[in-house]
């Protein structure tokens, strides 16, 4: 048998388009001889559709897709991932499904059991698991066919107490289909081959694995699907952070399973979504690791690309200060959306450095990239002599400081409105964890590009977008951090330095660690709770920004879900 | 056996201060003679506490508490919330646990079964449901003890395949105790005491149920904390909208459910969270209904006194255009934090009326607040003259309107940072449904008032402050809507009039109707279809707002959870 996966990149809601791909790619499969042609979790409305779910129109719009892919399952079976409707009164109202199309006809429905809802996943607000398990028999082949999640319950600290693997097994499948939707972070790449291996090897069968591609806001699907063995040896990886098809011979992996030797698995720890980092100098070592760093480049690059491809727009508009954050977005974005599609902006003040433009300057020739320059001066002034009467001779403070913030969030909103640009957003993970940042300021935006990633991540990420030429000047990496809100301001007057600071963040944002437990890694008590106490009075900040790229495995945004009016820690 | 109720309003993570008002109650009930006191759901760490639920530490404090409180417990039963440790290895790590404390022991606890995961709740996301249950008995008696949602199951079409309640009736218990966090909306009040009752007949048993009060940054928690005899009839019903204590004796309540006829109840149809309107005309009636506008005036003052008390606020500002919206946001905000705690400024341009400075100023006369005029056109002027090298002689547009807007949210964010305020924000549900608004600009601020409140309900809640006396001038009510921001404009030249518009907008979003059904229901289709589209792809700016006061059975916000890159309907 024959078995294409078709590893493609779906627009949510988008049914025309999502279908055409999936029927170009049947078509594909049927010339190529394939036997079975399958595809992603929730492929026909894209993963995930969220309350559209709770649309009845949203679903039967789903089905109307089915039908229409039904009548190309004439000589080829066809797996597709969409919602199904439950017919027990008792229970949610759907199952995520996936679907067994053949010959024109329904061949067999496979409903997800487990049903992710921790970090970005809220399965469970719209799906009941399923409580009945079925092989689908087809060319004299019995498959054990799973969703996403139902594969991920190993471990010696499960977070489901069903395995329906173990249910199917009573059947004596002959292979193991799964259809996923799982989004890429930099800890969790490795743990999803492992985790397909150890099924392999727990059920002695091949598995055929596909994932999605694309990014859906801000969460980003990375592809590398998969084909391994009844050894857990992998066979076929397809590619990452793009679209890809295969064929493969199920008769080819029946042969590797029988021959070579079972594989030898890393240990899959009751925890392994989290890293474990209790050696406190090897944390900032990990964050700019260079494969995580080579991994986030791609996936942020994937990112910005299906933002604007999806919502319709082409081109971007940034603050350029000079600074490291937009230095590294700006190069970001002129390799996602082509450079003449992204305008910089210089906004210099009074406080600016005379370097802070030159460098601007500098960046955007080596880019080629345009760009204006709009001192903030006048419309600075204008506003203190506005706010006159009310601010009378109170000294400059924080309100000073956002008011130049906020002045050049508005300039560039304006650029943005008038010729119909998205504006980038430049704040970085540790900027939004301790609310270092001005709402409606540089917080505004369309798109957070690196707020998941830590500000020793962004040096390492400049250094590796330098990797063949200095596209980014050596000043801008080498120079102090500052906001240059007032004269001679640096980060470091309001914040820790950054390489304690990320490990901070990291060990309370990442894996929630407790403040007594970060404290005793060694690092200074107050200083500690000083970090946390400023990142859990910023929730209300962070709960206004746009969406983040997610790249690691607790973002900012719909992964992180944390009181505003909450006393913990603050 | 008599039984206290402490109905109170907690502070989500301040395990101090709700430790101390839990002891205070078991205190006074144990100086009224009551053999057991019942507190709410989670009311330890307060509800909802999200992903602080993720952090052990957080979970050792909710511990630490429980010994506290257990060493008041000697003569007293004392029934508290909060997350329990789940002992299995399988499963997520927490249980949603009722805790019955006596005698310096844990004498029992109860598990909850059915885990809310829809609009603002999470609670799959955190808890294993509940898979044992077994009756508590404390002098002589039997408790069912539940947990919330655990009595919500009936109707022709529950939610969860099984019912807790039905299990413990095998144990034949005397009475039911419910310990809930149940929210708010104009649509839920009814169906909470009908619920109740349906259980309490269904059963026979009388239900002695305590609910939550406060506000939790976006879910207002109303109270109204009932004992139902087992006949179906109010025994004792609590107040809404503020804390309540009350000793309530079990010999009376079985007295009365041994006479007496069976109460009649009103059907629990199967959607019973929804309101069914299928007769347009009545829509909007059930939108201004008095009932409703009284009760959503409350939840707004009690969502903005405890965001600012949780908060650790005491003084607000908003810009009062001389509209209906800011004029209803300043007379509920003056009522919440008293007049002399409220800023208002207004903020004319050239393109604003004579009547909306007057208007503004007369609505402050009334009130007594303070406010002060800042006329924007020297800062709009000079963003215009910064911007001229770049704009060049195109034409005036959305850029130069939003340019207006955000200039006020600039002026009014560096009033609220220089004298540490919180800037409320105005819009109305209308508005923010349709995307007419500006990010950074209207739609700047730390809490949204009116964001759950269509425009029509706006109205209806001007007309229901003036009630006593004319507080906003009646000249705000009368003239049609306007933005002010270029000459002769009104809301209609942009959206449809708000009495259709309102009723689009509930059908959809508070109803997930399909653009069909609305259709059927004799509204234009291509107006339908329209405002659709602006709901759909207006979801980028919703999602930069800030928290908005829950009032509906579907608020923008926490309870609705949609793509941003998405293309339904849109």
């Amino acid at each position: 048998m024959k078995i294409a996966l078709a590893q493609q990149n779906y627009h949510i809601g988008n049914f025309e388009s999502n279908t055409r791909k999936i029927i170009e790619a049947i078509e594909k499969a049927k010339s190529d001889g394939a036997d079975l042609v399958m595809f992603t979790e929730l492929c026909i409305c894209g993963y995930p559709p969220r309350d559209f779910l709770e649309f009845k129109d949203f679903i039967s719009q789903c089905y109307s897709c089915i039908e229409e892919i039904k009548s190309h399952s004439f000589g080829i079976g066809v797996i597709v991932g969409a919602p199904a409707i439950n017919p027990d009164a008792a229970g949610k109202d759907l199952f995520n499904a996936a679907w067994f199309l053949y010959e024109g006809k329904v061949l067999g429905t496979a409903y997800k059991t487990l049903l992710p809802n921790y970090d970005v996943f809220d399965e469970y607000r719209y799906f009941e698991p399923a409580y009945s398990w079925q092989v689908i028999e087809f060319k004299g082949k019995k498959i054990a066919l799973t969703i996403c999640e139902d594969i991920w319950n190993l471990g010696d600290n499960p977070l489901y107490r069903i395995c329906p693997m173990d249910k199917l097994m009573n059947q004596a499948p002959d292979l193991m289909i799964n259809i996923s939707a799982s989004p890429f972070d930099y800890d969790h790449d490795d743990d999803r081959k492992e985790v397909i291996r150890a099924n392999t090897l727990k059920y002695n069968l091949p598995m055929f694995y596909c994932n999605a591609v694309g990014s859906q806001t801000e969460v980003v699907f990375d592809g590398g699907s998969l084909v391994i063995d009844a050894n857990g040896h992998v066979v076929h990886e397809m590619k990452y952070f793009e679209e890809d098809y295969l064929v493969a011979d199920l008769k080819v992996v029946e042969q590797n399973s029988k021959s070579g030797d079972k594989a030898v698995l890393r240990s899959l720890d009751k925890d392994m979504r989290v890293s474990k980092l209790n050696d406190l100098d090897k944390i900032i070592e990990y964050l700019v690791d260079e494969r995580n760093i080579r991994e986030i480049h791609k996936a942020l690059i994937l990112g910005i690309r299906d933002y604007f491809g999806k919502m319709g727009f082409t081109k971007a508009i940034l603050g350029s200060s000079g600074g490291i954050d937009s230095a590294v977005t700006l190069v970001l974005a002129c390799e996602a959306l082509g450079k003449e599609n992204v305008t910089a902006v210089l906004m210099p003040s009074q406080y600016s450095t005379g370097h802070s433009v030159s460098d601007a300057e500098q960046l955007s020739k080596n880019l080629g990239n345009p760009y204006h320059t709009v001192p903030i001066k006048p419309v600075y002034d204008s506003f203190l002599t506005s706010l006159q009467p009310i601010f009378k001779d109170l000294p400059f403070s924080l309100a000073e400081e956002n008011i130049q913030s906020r002045t050049r969030g508005n300039l560039l909103m304006a650029i943005a409105n008038k010729f119909n640009l998205i504006l980038l957003n430049t704040s970085n993970k540790s900027e939004l964890a301790t609310g270092y940042g001005t709402l409606y300021g540089d917080m505004a935006g369309g798109l957070g590009v690196l707020g998941d990633v830590y500000k020793m991540q962004v040096y390492a990420l400049a250094r590796y977008l330098n990797r063949d030429s200095e596209v980014i000047p050596e000043n801008i990496l080498s120079k102090a951090p500052s906001a240059e809100l007032r004269p001679d301001q640096k980060d470091s007057d309001s914040l820790p330095e950054y390489p304690i600071l990320d490990k901070v963040l990291y060990q309370y944002i990442e894996r929630r660690q407790s403040p007594n437990d970060i404290i005793a890694l060694g690092i200074d008590e107050a200083l500690v709770r000083r970090i946390l106490k400023m990142v859990n009075t910023n929730e209300y900040k962070r709960n206004q920004f746009c969406p983040i790229i997610r790249v690691s495995n607790k973002a900012f945004g719909v992964g992180r879900r944390v009181p505003i009016v909450g006393k913990y820690l603050s």
